[in-house]
């Protein structure tokens, strides 16, 4: 169910053609109230989407009342043609759900630089119109994926009030967003003003920390809407939590869905100074390209998460620095620890812990490992 | 000859025993004078490695009278008893040579994490000291090879002087300096701030503009070396030409022979306000890793460079970005040019260039694609 989990939405997935596979490629999400509060966050790229753009305005007084993703083309780069696409279909979309073009979000993904096919999509827009469904949640998952190979759903139930969340992601998972598409739901009473805490305090510790692989996408869109259909007003706190329960849950499986990967890997950086300290080491370990082919080997080569470790700008004494892996110390005092042959690797989900003995902050960052596959998934994309 | 090619230098490679395989392992560097004049610059990785915090200390004072350098171990990571080792190298070989340990630079290069085998080196230090020749080069060339498939020498013969200079690295090619042992020698007259001047104005431009793989080592090391055997004083401006010619040359071998890479890309950065704009720009485009793998797949996908700019902070208008891939200017105006298919990537050499259309600074950037035989290498390093 996911984003039709609470009361007051309806969503359908359709195949308008987009895609050449003929998979489902469009997915359009209603909020029929009685609200229409809403907040969003977006990719940091300065080269940003033209659906980018438009949502901006879109969401920039706080209301929004439907939203239509589209798979098989990123928009991206496509100049003022581009621009013009992303408004006419949220018009062609107002048109049909008899609501305003400036209520509706767009988003897209696919390939960076093409025109998207416009008589396929807004045929598809009119498709999704006639199949909105209040249990089309898992629908709409399905028709924004790209590479994914699974849909991405979560709900979590709160007291009085329902949050649902789909995603779509798995290359191009990033530093300040990744490569996502997300819809949050909630039949919550909010302002917008209270979507917007809630959901940049849930972002800035889920999607802002995971980092597949350092690339950061055009077209990163999360969006948060509330019909209020619940007739509940939770409390600041209460909001934040559950919005943040459901994009950790949705995070979570976009790393366990990464392109290619073999590993999850999640870098803990303890005893920092500052939680920026540790946010900066463990960006940096997680980035680090040879770290990440010796986790697809199995191979526990901690001189490489020092050697990442090292080129930061955090506060910490080099000689001070403790390593484990799965556990295991391998590196204690900046020098030789426990025996490396200790470690097992094998298992999909890799723990390192990196301490920095500088102070008490800690943040951790996952990431995937770099592999084989990788390389050939991300080596023949758009030909 | 390479180092050897200027009089005043001898030079031995051998195998001590410190690979498992056998092969040649330990190389030794004396400059015979009459001058001592040195200069270096080390790696700006925090977490350094025993022989560069050993060696910092020894170009210190502006003279340096024999570089050993091993291949097999770091030296990295191993706290007080790797220093004592590192220091150990040093006091013996100028036992044997008759020279001030204090004159000593010391350089490893291998898996962090190890103690060195001090018997095996040592003893190879007695060998190394004994095969000394004045056409010794390519035999310490080869000596300090570890991953690199081929050694790496380059001579430039200038107006009364000559500069040679061998170079091991071919994994972790990094930010601020690859993953290098580098020694530079002349039989130039000069001083240690000359050649301090000469030696950062080259490295500044050759081996901090390889960025092979985003990694920065914790033993990168390039030390200059003067004899002034040639009795010839060259102009500031002659000395920094001919030791940049030689660092230049030594660097493209680097990129050429970097592991698993099957192209050589050049990313070139116009039009930028400033040189710092353009190196920032062309060194994101070099460590996007979906870039990377797209052009191992000879895939012109132009999206992902300017994804990649647009994360950075330069001074640009995204609506003005040019892109070209092999001189097809596949993106214009931030929008669609030339059709991708025009772009022809199967050559060894990539040319990408970046009009930032903000300035008339210029920077470029060497670096490598993203390939499984790169995974493959180092999936497998230390296991």
């Amino acid at each position: 169910m996911s984003i039709t989990a609470p009361t007051g939405f309806r969503a359908a997935g359709v195949a308008a053609g987009i895609k050449a596979s003929g998979a489902p490629d469009l997915a359009l999400v209603v909020n029929d109230g009685p609200d229409r509060a809403a907040a969003a966050v977006f990719t940091r790229n300065r080269v940003e989407a033209a659906p980018v753009t438009w949502s901006r305005q879109v969401v920039a007084d706080g209301r929004v009342d439907a939203v239509v993703l589209n798979s098989g083309g990123a928009n991206a780069c496509t100049g003022a043609q581009g621009f013009q696409d992303a408004h006419r279909t949220a018009e062609h979309a107002a048109d049909v759900l008899g609501i305003s073009a400036g209520d509706v979000v767009v988003c897209s993904t696919g390939l960076i630089g093409e025109l998207l096919p416009m008589d396929a999509l807004l045929t598809g827009v009119d498709a999704a119109c006639a199949a909105l469904s209040a249990d089309g949640g898992t629908d709409a998952a399905t028709a924004i994926m790209t590479t994914d190979t699974v849909s991405k759903e979560a709900v979590c139930r709160a007291d009085g009030f329902v949050v649902g969340g789909m995603a779509k992601g798995a290359g191009m998972l990033a530093p300040a967003l990744a490569t996502m598409l997300v819809v949050v739901t909630t039949d919550a009473v909010a302002t917008p003003e209270e979507l917007s805490a809630a959901l940049h305090a849930a972002t800035r510790v889920t999607f802002d920390r995971v980092d597949s692989d350092g690339c950061m996408s055009t077209n990163d869109t999360v969006v948060l809407l509330a019909s209020g259909a619940s007739g509940t007003t939770p409390s600041r706190e209460d909001l934040a939590e559950a919005v943040t329960a459901v994009c950790a849950d949705l995070a979570r499986r976009l790393v366990a869905d990464a392109e290619g990967a073999h590993h999850d890997i999640a870098v803990e950086v303890r005893s920092a100074a500052t939680e920026e300290d540790a946010l900066e080491v463990a960006r940096s370990v997680a980035r680090n390209n040879l770290f990440k082919c010796a986790v697809f080997g199995n191979d526990p080569n901690w001189g490489r998460v020092l050697a990442a470790v090292g080129t930061t700008s955090a506060a910490f004494d080099p000689g001070a620095l403790d390593v484990a892996m799965n556990g295991v110390e391998v590196c204690v005092a900046g020098g030789v620890g426990a025996d490396r042959a200790l470690v097992d690797l094998t298992a999909r989900e890799v723990h390192v812990t990196v301490d920095l003995h500088a102070g008490d902050a800690t943040a951790t960052i996952w990431t995937n490992d770099l592999t084989h596959d990788y390389v050939h998934e991300n080596s023949a994309y758009s030909s």
